[in-house]
């Protein structure tokens, strides 16, 4: 029985360094983390091409990095590996993760394929204040009261377990974190971003198109988009898989 | 205001134009789908490269192919050529997408994509009896009742809107349907596959692996794996995309 890290900023992140950092005192740990950055494929999986593993040396042990996304690196490690984890942790991800959004992230999808496998798992994201955090793979970022954040909670998950109904927990930490930061129990948001599509032209002069995420202004109180980035509190927002509506649909008659 | 239609196993896909003759009878549609084979992509999109689109002849009409996901396809739709659908269907997908699973779909994904847009959805998929419809991009497969199917969950969607609460209708269609074929309300079961990975040796004599996903045993009465793959009916199944899960957490205090 060990703890299983992963996430999908890639093995290099240190974020991924900082999950270590965490769970390390709690229990045995084993690294699986895809080789390069797969921010935003959400649960995904690799269906039509299989996947290449490497050993790579990672702090005072080494780690699994393999060619596919973060729900292949878990699949890897639990069926390749025979591990049995009594907890995954996804993180920590450079950048929150937070409102319905959460299924384009590949952080929440692996967490989320964790759950659906019966191992209890945590998603841990962390507000950057600017984006170079990330782009240099959060070299130079304090995760120091992160780690602490994120042990305390692990923790207690491998203490008690999940209350009924709950298959993960989605952690969100604020940009400059204190080990005194307020912590809330929190509800998904429902939109976070006003996408747009950007059109620019290569050198030949043909259209490429980029995604533009802007954050929406539309925040409730008590959801983890308030928590975190208004109010600068670590959210924690419980999850259940089961994305089945509670409504009775029989009188709706959506058939003949 | 148009119908769009998307989905995830490209535009060359038999699926793909089923959904389009289901649709056509109803209102204009655009169909925007990636250019090549997405099957679980998820909800994924691309962060870190633009994308590419061109215009390729469709049926009667052209559709529009891009580089990216399923859920890029749609972004491009809505923001690249300022659609504002009033309903997105996301199929005929080549094989059934059931279970907890479906956040690993492509298909399901774009939808949760569009119903977080605040536009109505509907995810459709099929299931095949051996895989050969699907590495044949589904030429061959007989689509005629579940085009009628299609259309008519798909017409009352348009005249009524969803019940409160709901986001998106996940549509799974048994092989060997017909057009008196029952139609179930269904809740999502709890897991379909499980997998394993599959190690095997190239011609270098280095190791690569295979995820092999293996349909589970464990099926309750009135989930869609029961309806779809034991009962032979069509499944409704209503989903929300609000993850939080209906539990009170604070007295568990996962902090200090």
């Amino acid at each position: 029985m060990t703890i299983l890290i992963v996430n999908d900023d890639g093995v290099h992140s240190a974020g991924l360094h900082a999950t270590y950092h965490a769970v390390r005192p709690l229990d045995e740990a084993v690294i699986c983390a895809p080789h390069e950055q797969k921010t935003g494929t959400g649960r995904g999986f690799s269906l039509h091409k299989p996947i290449r593993v490497k050993q790579v040396p990672f702090d005072d042990t080494t780690a699994y990095a393999t060619s596919g996304t973060p729900v292949d690196s878990l699949l890897y490690a639990i069926h390749g590996l025979d591990l049995r984890p009594r907890l995954v942790v996804s993180g920590i991800n450079l950048g929150e993760n937070i409102s319905t959004e959460i299924t384009s992230s590949g952080t929440v999808g692996v967490a989320i394929e964790a759950a659906s496998l019966g191992i209890p798992a945590i998603a841990v994201s962390m507000e950057l204040k600017n984006d170079m955090g990330k782009l240099e793979e959060g070299h130079g970022v304090d995760f120091s009261a992160a780690v602490l954040v994120t042990r305390r909670i692990a923790s207690r998950v491998l203490a008690s377990g999940f209350p009924p109904g709950v298959d993960l927990l989605n952690v969100n930490i604020p940009h400059g974190v204190r080990d005194d930061t307020p912590v809330e129990y929190t509800f998904l948001e429902r939109n976070l971003y006003d996408s747009h599509i950007e059109e620019r032209i290569d050198p030949m002069g043909r259209p490429y198109y980029w995604n533009v995420g802007i954050v929406s202004q539309k925040v409730r109180h008590g959801s983890d988009v308030h928590c975190v980035l208004h109010k600068g509190h670590v959210s924690i927002t419980p999850i259940s898989i089961d994305m089945t509506a509670p409504v009775e649909c029989a009188s709706y008659g959506y058939h003949r």
